[in-house]
């Protein structure tokens, strides 16, 4: 299954080459070309090839499909990466580092406007599919919206749960609707599939969270640590909020005078002393359990597969 | 007609307050509200609804793709405001001026994600309008980024009317093309209606640097005010560079280390000895004949009432 993610992965990445012939002005293409080829996972796109293989779909309409997801997550990370001041992005610098940020404030314009019509492409079911994409696209914003509001304020794991479902879950769960509304399927599937990749999207977002917890002799995870620096809400925070108020409020208070580097050490061995590591790995038991439930209701030839996909998706070290 | 297009622009504006009712992340929305009651003419809703209602089509249907427009418009006026760093819009502070530039990013991907939504709700003919809609929002990134990329080179007429049928031309075509989709007319008149939007668009956005010209005695223009600033393109600056070659250069260094207010007296003067207005006005003709002689191809009835509205848009004033 691993190999099968890296085919699709390669299938991908030598459809988009197709894109760099795309002409027009270098100022808004030059920056996308340049972000477009630095990488990524592309676990987006080939989740939604491989279902549509599965489904047994039209793979041109899947292709389009999948490059409607990739634009639409570029769209929202060159912009995101302009809010949260960030300069290095898949181990390059960011579009606002390396050009301006009038530049990626277009070319992120740019991404986000090549996705929809690369879905327009799409033969099959078109318009519902459309319809939700369009949906999804104002959902990450709002996801965005909330992360940036979080920065002034405590919250809770609820607040966390709300923020993740729209910044990372609804995609997810669009890459997982796709396949299945362009095969035509029925609806009970739909729905299965749609709470498989919303929750799966949950967990994407909150496990890098764990995994620096886990991390802590390894070089400084640059997540958490932008996430120190701009207050950021992980899931360890909303729940040392929930479960720990004024001790918790005390501590931030404490360490708020210290460099981030210290910060950062001082607060995982505030989390793991209270144990909240703890409480984030069984908030990923949680969603884990409600992904494989809806995996089980699957029809029987779509268990083994679906099931390795995810939990390979799920396992990822980094 | 003048009246009717006051009555369709205060039609949009009711509508419009029930978006206000809007739930959601205050750091999305505040600004987005913010801005969509700080006025604007509305003239593109006001085109769609007037146009609808000529070709008695569905009332939501063209309301939603009314708001579908308008809400393109205004996702790319503030992501220009950002990129131009104006800090008024409409007499009042822009996005990014009264919040931040995260907020003005963020509020106006959540613009640019609306618009879409409201174009889903059409019930006829839906995905044609969808796919020329999602082919527009690229096209006014790639005119916006010719816009950035010329404020660095000097260009001739012909780059600039590239440059407005992308900025401006393209939405406005949209706005002529989409009641016709809608109805299901026949192509022809789609082609006519297709082909007044694009040229009327190329006026409106050139007509304003010609009335800069005439107005010199008024107070500082802003627009061109900026555009001094900023090294901007307009219709004059591309003929003076086509026309006048050398000596516009030798002109633009000589001036080159004035202040912005000297610089522009000296421009419209030199614009005006050198004749560049009456080349400029000649260019209006031009495609107001475009115009026009496409709109005597449409059938007889379609003729006095499309010929008044659009009179209507090209004779204003500011």
């Amino acid at each position: 299954m691993n190999d099968n993610l890296h085919l699709y992965k390669a299938r991908f990445e030598s459809e988009l080459t197709n894109f760099f012939s795309q002409t027009g002005p270098k100022y808004l293409y030059d920056p996308i070309k340049y972000f477009m080829l630095s990488g990524g996972k592309r676990l987006r796109p080939s989740i939604v090839l491989f279902l549509g293989d599965f489904l047994k779909n039209n793979p041109n309409d899947m292709m389009n499909a999948a490059l409607g997801v990739e634009f639409l997550h570029c769209f929202s990370l060159v912009h995101d990466d302009i809010m949260d001041e960030d300069d290095l992005r898949h181990n390059q610098e960011t579009i606002h580092k390396k050009w301006d940020n009038a530049s990626a404030v277009l070319s992120g314009d740019g991404l986000g406007a090549l996705g929809p019509i690369y879905i327009s492409k799409i033969e099959k079911n078109t318009l519902e599919i459309l319809r939700k994409y369009n949906r999804v696209i104002l959902e990450i914003c709002e996801g965005q919206a909330y992360d940036m509001q979080f920065e002034n304020q405590n919250i809770d794991s609820d607040d966390y749960i709300l923020m993740s479902s729209k910044k990372t879950g609804v995609l997810f769960q669009l890459c997982f609707e796709i396949p299945v509304i362009n095969n035509g399927e029925n609806s009970e599937l739909l729905e299965l599939f749609s709470l498989i990749g919303l929750n799966l999207g949950i967990i994407f977002q909150i496990q890098d969270d764990v995994l620096e917890v886990d991390n802590l002799e390894s070089d400084i995870g640059k997540s958490i640590f932008s996430d120190i620096k701009r207050n950021k809400k992980t899931i360890l925070t909303s729940l040392a909020f929930e479960h720990l108020g004024e001790n918790w409020l005390d501590f931030q208070n404490n360490i708020s005078q210290h460099n981030h580097s210290l910060k950062r050490t001082m607060l995982i061995q505030y989390l793991k002393d209270n144990k909240v590591d703890v409480l984030a790995r069984e908030k990923v038991d949680f969603y884990k359990h409600k992904v494989f439930d809806n995996v089980k209701k699957l029809p029987k030839i779509f268990q083994e597969p679906i099931n390795d996909t995810i939990s390979l998706i799920i396992r990822r070290k980094k």
